[in-house]
């Protein structure tokens, strides 16, 4: 059997570039991308999965480049009217993106699983690699502070990551199961990878692993699993990831990164500016490949996603 | 006493503009919009109510003059990601129309009346008159045609009025008490008077006449009723009345509007284009003011309120 099936796990922006990136140079059915949920919320009464729409948005080339999340060409009028009507704007929502949103929510609330609706609208938006959800049971992260728990959007966005950090948990875990694809993909007889892409190990990567059963049958792969740091250059590129580590104690290094997935992790891919770290990280038995991992554009992405699958022993046409 | 108070009866777009030109020439205290919600309808999982919407946007001065229905300034953005997305885009919703689509259905969902909801969106929009849905239950209007009944929202918006109509009837009635604020208007020492508005007798009028109570609340009221006729000219000026007229065997003519209303009705006012019915509809008893009724702005709109108050002996600034 060729073993060349691909499970890539991704996080929002950072790992939906990556997810795009081997979208782009493995067939369509050697893919299954598994989205974390965990930051998926209930806002004005739709339901919202942020990593879910950047993954598919990337796929369906709809992304905002510049602006770095959402869909190109936004406009901001829906808001606009909510903020009139006295609503909370504190997430701001634009129209392109409230369609999915709305699609989504009017889904969900016919009967459908999250796993259903994110098939049907990847599919419609012309995506044909599988975009799956970690599970169709709600798995919500929060982030602990002075205040208490805060659910992660209120973290992220409402407090825009400014409360210290003292810890990570995931309400519904235990007790979500895998969505069907995903397990299904972890049973694969074909299966010849997994990618972990480059997101934030704690708050995009760890949900994903707590979903019942995850963690037990990483750990009893037969495959390599391969993780492209999102560290770049000793800091993250974007998002909480370094003042986290700082915040639980941990170094602003890719050791870190690779003490967090300990036995789970063969190969990680570090950015050109670590090198530095190559050799603590060998000396601890990992595989290491050191390269360029901004993505500034597809080429980018393609050629990171290349450097990923060969580290992870896939071929590529 | 002084029976001030002005209770006016409204559906869509044409009552919306008389109820606009009342709400300018009486004080705030002094006015309850009641307005059809025959025609609200569940779509895409939100809860749009398209009569309540045309007052308040009229109200508010938001409503689009030159395409005569809807939001100005209106972009259509998630409606063409929804079409992207594979989901029904027969009835067109704007990007801000959407916030308001969303801020209710969202605050139903959360517990609030349709009589609460609508109390906030007005307020919030800066609207100090009271607009009133005619009931918080659901009464839904339906129009007979060869294929069965349809909706409402699909006989005027999918269908475009094309069927023939061979009835209209409301689902829900009887069943479906007044909202609070239109028993509290209903029953008030202070009321002077009761307008209908230039709105589809039928499809607008008869759902609000249909709530409970309401027909013998009218009919032993001790003020004046007054109704603006929708025919202008011998016809209707937007929409299906006189169409639906001709379907359910009645002459396109003022006299139809006033047996419709029967008893109910003390003045009519109609065009001046439509000056011939005056002498026959004066023959049954009616009191006629005829003058220009069509409101192609604000002058329009206070001029047309002041002829009906003036009718329903209501004294204005």
């Amino acid at each position: 059997m060729n073993k060349k099936h691909v499970l890539a796990l991704s996080g929002g922006v950072g790992g939906a570039k990556l997810a795009a990136g081997l979208a782009a140079v493995l067939s369509p059915e050697d893919l299954t991308i598994v989205v974390n949920t965990g930051d998926d919320f209930e806002h004005l009464g739709l339901t919202i999965c942020p990593d879910i729409d950047s993954v598919t948005y990337a796929l369906a080339g709809l992304n905002d480049t510049v602006r770095g999340w959402g869909v190109q060409d936004e406009t901001w009028q829906t808001m606009a009217m909510l903020r009139g009507l006295g609503e909370a704007d504190w997430f701001n929502l634009g129209d392109r993106d409230m369609g999915m949103h709305i699609a989504r929510s009017w889904r969900l609330r016919e009967g459908e699983t999250l796993s259903q609706v994110t098939a049907r609208l990847t599919r419609n938006l012309g995506i044909t690699q599988a975009v799956v959800p970690m599970s169709d049971a709600p798995l919500r992260t929060q982030v602990g502070t002075a205040e208490g728990w805060l659910d992660f959007q209120r973290y992220f966005v409402a407090e825009q990551c400014r409360p210290v950090a003292t810890g990570v948990r995931f309400v519904g875990a235990p007790g979500a199961a895998p969505s069907p694809a995903f397990a299904e993909a972890l049973a694969r007889e074909d299966l010849g990878a997994i990618i972990i892409c480059p997101s934030n190990p704690y708050l995009s990567v760890d949900p994903i692993l707590s979903v019942d059963g995850v963690r037990v049958a990483l750990a009893q792969r037969r495959v390599p699993l391969v993780a492209v740091s999102p560290l770049v250059g000793g800091t993250s590129l974007k998002g909480p990831l370094a003042k986290l580590l700082g915040e639980l104690g941990k170094p602003v290094s890719n050791a870190s990164i690779a003490d967090h997935y300990g036995d789970l992790l063969d190969h990680l891919v570090i950015d050109a500016g670590d090198g530095a770290d190559e050799g603590g990280l060998r000396a601890r038995g990992l595989c290491v490949t050191v390269t360029p991992t901004i993505m500034r554009g597809a080429e980018d992405r393609e050629r990171l996603a290349r450097v990923a699958l060969t580290a992870a022993r896939i071929k590529t046409g």
